[in-house]
């Protein structure tokens, strides 16, 4: 059964199927007829020619445009080649983007598609868990500026998002962690039984049990589209989402990208946001341990190495979602409720030292 | 009085007032504390202290960014470039960019505006007759590649549009003809009425009477506003705006943006619009002679040079509204009933030559 994504005329669906079955069921929402299929060096040698050769089965023109993989692609210089290669193969507004790879594919993609004659549509064909999980779903696009990441975007949502769980059989084992910390934060956030879930099934999931693989990858993207189709421009509840990323942003932006990947920061945001909830006495002492125990065994950091307490605060006061320098943390109470939390440096500093 | 551009939760004011009243004026309007005022190095000398005193005696913060005069600044370049000042001067989700300028300068801040931080207000202050009468209504906002202009952009409406007649005292005389271009279209495409108070008043709109031009852009703005509240993303008739434009656009391209001003080619694509009505039986030659007189009595070209018609076809058929490489044109009849036609190529040829 397919997820759909409730938006009204926005709506799409989240398709589980095999990529070679990806042009099939794409006829069913996508009107296009050329696509522009845009992917890193590193997914096009696994499955580049099996999306295309899916996509032509089914009569659609297949164009395709590759940038190298990793973060350093994800600036206004790709996408504004990317644009150029769209103008260069004729596509039209009646045209389609197809993102295939993780994150960074999927965020500079869909920029293109909000941008080219302001707006075509696209597809999301996520082939990472943490893409799977999170950032193929709910429309946030963007790219970087040297200065900050995610920091020039829109909300664009896709035609419909392809999920292959086969996929990540390519997946190097790191890559694989850092979705589970995005999955570890659904079950926290929203759903005490798929927490439980998570703690009994962990080790099939790093096995790479296929079964238990999908049923994560399903909840999770029920449980996200739930809330953005609640909030889709993140006025209120969608900020639920970024519990463990304030600090998760800054242990990354201190790091320069390099030292942890985006899950484990999120893990590490994760402890010490259900440090302040227990601080706060918003949580139980059982609560934080089960999920401290949780990060663990999905083999994700629970601490971050000894940065100066200033150099954090200035890359919290610095977020994005930071207001006129307060630092906004997405907390949870025991019954997972969302609070929207101004934090004093102070306290921060309590929990954190 | 205001006009109001009716487009549900995104309603806008275009409010005519001095540009010392703008500040005052905008606290009906925008929420934000702080405002980055984006013009450039023309405009600048003008206005931008006054716009900037206005809306510090508000109490707005105010931060200011110039830009190159012309065409030339309208790039992914430029905007990288405000993107980065805007997060170096620490906007936030809550501030706002103000357009102040004619039509690229409108057109790259409200970009900014659209894709920063995934998009914040912005408010325009147009302060060319072009800007004021077309390209600050609306919410389409772009910059261009190398290859093709407004190829890159978004619908992002301002909050407010801020119209101060009497910087049009400052604008050159060929730059007001190309704005009574666009005026002398609203006639055509909408209001036999206005049509009719053109050609008695166009003597009065050259002088810069300032009464005359006051009316011309209201009664403009109102077209427009009507036109885009129908039709805010142009499924259908928001496209008779482009009434002179598919023409238009490829005589400007043909001459690399350099022979022609845009309502200069308008006003030639236009007569070439109204000729091919004609041949259609859709208007009266006494219509057709009207709409020739009256552009002729803007002072604006109403024939063009003599480029080789493959030349004309080649750069009509990569429009980018052009759709599978058929022409499309907007025509009207007698009665400014709006007809979205495709034009042959034969067509076009016994009309051109």
């Amino acid at each position: 059964m397919d997820l759909i994504v409730e938006l009204g005329k926005r709506s799409y669906p989240i398709i589980f199927c095999d990529i070679d079955e990806a042009g099939q069921r794409l006829t069913e929402c996508v009107k296009s007829k050329k696509f522009m299929v845009i992917t890193d060096d590193n997914v096009e040698k696994y499955y580049l020619k099996d999306i295309c050769r899916s996509l032509e089965s089914q009569g659609y023109e297949v164009v395709t445009s590759v940038i190298p993989a990793g973060e350093e692609s994800k600036t206004m210089e790709t996408a504004k080649g990317l644009l150029q290669q769209a103008l260069k193969y004729g596509l039209d507004r009646t045209s389609c983007i197809a993102a295939l790879g993780g994150g960074v594919v999927g965020d500079i993609s869909g920029f293109v598609a909000a941008t080219y004659m302001r707006g075509i549509d696209f597809v999301q064909i996520p082939t990472t868990l943490l893409a799977q999980v999170d950032s193929s779903v709910g429309g946030k696009v963007a790219v970087n500026l040297p200065e900050a990441k995610n920091i020039v975007g829109a909300f664009h949502q896709p035609r419909a998002v392809i999920v292959d769980v086969k996929t990540l059989k390519t997946l190097p084992e790191r890559e694989l962690k850092t979705g589970l910390a995005e999955v570890i934060k659904y079950g926290v956030i929203r759903d005490k039984g798929f927490f439980q879930w998570l703690d009994i099934h962990m080790e099939d999931l790093l096995a790479l049990d296929m079964e238990a693989l999908k049923y994560a990858i399903k909840r999770s993207c029920e449980i996200k589209a739930e809330i953005v189709g609640q909030d889709e421009t993140e006025q209120g509840l969608r900020a639920v989402l970024n519990f463990g990323h304030t600090l998760g942003h800054a242990l990354e932006a201190l790091t320069d990208y390099k030292k942890y990947t985006h899950g484990e920061a999120v893990a590490i945001g994760m402890v010490y946001a259900s440090k302040i909830a227990l601080n706060r006495k918003m949580i139980s002492q059982q609560f934080y341990d089960e999920i401290l125990k949780l990060i663990k065994k999905a083999g994700l950091p629970t601490v971050f190495d000894d940065f100066p307490f200033e150099e954090v605060l200035n890359k919290l006061t610095s977020d994005k979602k930071a207001y006129n320098g307060r630092i906004i943390f997405a907390l949870v109470d025991e019954n997972r409720n969302f609070i929207k939390a101004e934090i004093h440096p102070d306290e921060i500093k309590s929990v954190l030292y």
